[in-house]
């Protein structure tokens, strides 16, 4: 309680969350002012970027100073640690609307299982983040991208990445249902992890689809991934022995989707591979066995089917205020059978620990995460590339540290079998360094919001952040 | 609104939910008339019988009111039936407190998939039915078998399964993670479902195991199932062709398990398999392949691995309130490694569709319910049977009709693959009625608790039922 102002504070936004809460911890900076400070940087950048679907200043600051006033043996591991949640997560301290008309005000109080275990560890949450509807859409969804306005920060998971990208909390929780959490972190610059499925319970998530809901956690530092996976308690069999880039061994994977690959990307991908290899790693490009072809179409069939219960009680209930992709996934417009539907399921699991053994000598897989930079407009982008592994149910990584031709970042994602989670980062303590170094992208922090006219920016969708409703643009 | 008073609604708590429904809908009898019925019924009875950890008689019937004022447009399908809910699932009108002191008072105010889905449809919800803690412990958990209330009703979804079993409901909701369906439906001589895993959002119950958690459903006719399952949209691929036991085929599998079932068990199969027979069905015993062996194995390691996940949340704020049987998977108690947790589950997801090829020729599987009668004491009994269906994500039926050496009731299961759950609810519209006529068990109707001194009933561990304190006893 009560530090002294000392400079950190005043940029306390561009730290990481570990360097935040180590800080808060030698007393160089208290969490209020830590919150000031982002609370700051959202209220320069809100008008652009509208990441927030929830945020009560007053009652985040309230939360700060109880921390602050908490002694040293009452704080928890992630004391200071601040993270912005997107709100398809149950919050038992702010609202949860999923942004669905219907659930406009729904308020539950109680807290998923991710936020009870953060909560527990003394983590403070500082808002709810911008989803698609039920973060199942890809639309809107009123969250713009941080590097370009004109751009979607992808979805569903849009708040989330924004916020992250744009220095407003140096964490957020997302979701990955196809690739919710790897898309909109490639094309807001940052890091994204899907863990293992199953790996962190997600009791409390809005369900989608049971086979393949997962946590996302974003970041812009490697550190605050490990971070967060130390307080989830997710454990490999054995620690990580990699220690270096030289003679690691990395498989190139461009999957049976790379036709869709766009010049960035496959651009992007090369710089990789080149990277780790004039960095002393064995870069070897591998295929897919032809049993993972139909690995995308299974994808598919579950997804629509496990869509088609997950909707079930708002198509009941409210069926005019649902959105006509998850009416068709009740209704089953795609004409699935059940059949098809345990085909696929029993298919996709047996290809799971063939794709574990296929990689086994590896230290990780290299591969894309998105088809190009964050597209003009507010359709959230391809998730194709993101639709493997999480039928997979492995662990993945978006790094930042690449550029298309618009200067938008392009990220490649890092990807192990399940339950090499925390090998995963390990890995990716060295490859996130040397692609954010030498990559050629390197993340900007954008000035404030500048008031003007609006000068034609795509924002007919814009909608449902929940506070403020201004047009600024332009900033970059 | 304003029926008058007819014979039907003096023992409307006998009802089947179907045949009440109808009566509502003919005007023979309203709604709160109905639960006037059955909550008179529980006041006889509750002081022996403990099912409920939440019922508020005011609000029922004011919800009861409230929908016999709905005119007949406004009626949904559902309308008149009344259900009892396990207090592992949602509910945004009652508290959910899982059995555990964590959760004393915990009431967010949602409702679990499942619960908006009938809610929608019309139905009116009773009030919560005890559950062990967390749906997960096998002790007490307070709740008495109506049969005989010095044996255990069975668990976790005790208070389902006793509340139905004594006529105080015509319906309760349950969950499954290894046999808690089943078992309390063998025991307390009532049908239990468990559908297909998927069939219905297992969103808002409490998790345990992502991969076993399903949603149960209790009833003492099997129309109510069918009932339910329409009301859950559970489709199968085509239409059931089932007519008739003539010439019906029914594979009888013992499984690996065999070696525990008490005679009781193996008399009921027996008499089961003659029954079928002697109607002019084919039943043949077949045995699961090898590849089988290990299921009941690797199911121990996914249930324990996946509740080191769901009760990581509880683990971390409140441990010292957490049952040891919890405090164990979240403290990996029984060394598992990740390894064996993920060939656990992909060899079961490998079994799944050798299973539903095996008995694909059959019109349903013959097998086990339980090893025995519900023992005597407050321990909720063996699951080990379940265990096997739970895994091979298949829907499940217990059938009532048997009994043991202590006139308790013995329950055999119908088993069909996956998505076949409303051809398995056919053969069980055949199967029930035959075997409750000749199985040689009726259900009885017990008489109001008396009142006298308690006489060495084992209620120890009674606690949880949160309302009235009684020692009755002694009304067999």
């Amino acid at each position: 309680m009560g530090a002294a102002v000392t400079p950190a504070m005043y940029d306390a936004h561009l730290l990481s969350a570990s360097a935040a809460a180590k800080l808060i911890q030698s007393g160089e900076l208290t969490v209020e002012h830590y919150v000031e400070a982002l609370l700051q940087r959202i209220d320069e950048r809100d008008e652009d970027v509208k990441a927030w679907a929830f945020l009560d200043r007053d009652q985040v600051l309230a939360n700060a100073r109880a921390l602050d006033a908490l002694t040293a043996d009452q704080r928890g591991p992630l004391h200071g640690v601040v993270i912005g949640v997107k709100d398809v997560i149950y919050t038992k301290d702010m609202p949860t609307e999923f942004n669905s008309p219907i659930y406009k005000g729904h308020f539950p109080q109680v807290d998923a299982a991710s936020i009870a275990i953060l909560r527990a560890s003394g983590a403070l949450f500082l808002g709810k983040t911008v989803t698609t509807e039920f973060a199942a859409t890809a639309n809107g969804p009123g969250t713009f991208n941080p590097h370009d306005i004109t751009r979607t920060p992808g979805g569903s998971s849009a708040g989330s990445g924004a916020a992250v990208g744009d220095f407003q909390v140096p964490v957020a929780l997302g979701t990955q249902t196809g690739g919710s959490t790897i898309r909109p972190a490639a094309y807001c610059g940052i890091y994204g992890f899907k863990p293992t499925w199953g790996a962190v319970s997600r009791e409390g998530q809005k369900f989608f689809s049971l086979t393949f809901d997962t946590l996302g956690i974003f970041s812009r530092h490697v550190d605050d991934l490990t971070m967060m996976t130390d307080a989830f308690k997710i454990t490999d069999d054995q620690p990580s022995s990699f220690q270096s880039l030289e003679g690691a061994r990395f498989a190139l994977i461009k999957s049976m989707l790379w036709p869709a690959a766009e010049p960035a990307t496959r651009d992007a991908l090369a710089r990789g591979a080149e990277l780790l290899r004039s960095h002393g790693a064995i870069v070897e490009e591998i295929e897919l066995p032809k049993s993972f072809d139909k690995l995308p179409q299974w994808y598919n069939v579950v997804l629509d089917m496990e869509g088609s219960k997950a909707f079930l009680p708002e198509y009941s209930s409210a069926v005019e205020q649902l959105d006509s992709l998850m009416v068709g996934y009740v209704e089953n417009k795609s004409k699935y059978t059940q059949r098809q539907y345990v085909e696929a399921l029993d298919n996709m699991a047996a290809l799971r620990p063939q794709f574990d053994a296929l990689v086994n000598g590896y230290d990780a897989v290299l591969t894309p995460s998105t088809p190009d930079e964050a597209p003009v407009g507010t359709d959230t982008g391809s998730y194709l590339f993101c639709k493997i592994w999480t039928g997979l149910h492995v662990p993945v990584v978006n790094i930042p540290g690449f550029g298309g031709p618009n200067n938008m970042p392009v990220g490649l994602s890092l990807v192990a079998p399940r339950y090499h989670d925390r090998h995963l980062l390990s890995v990716t303590s060295h490859v996130g360094p040397l692609f954010e170094a030498e990559g050629g992208w390197e993340r900007p922090v954008h000035g404030p919001t500048t008031h003007r006219e609006a000068n034609g920016h795509d924002r007919e969708n814009g909608n449902g952040s929940g506070h403020g409703n201004g047009n600024g643009n332009g900033h970059l």
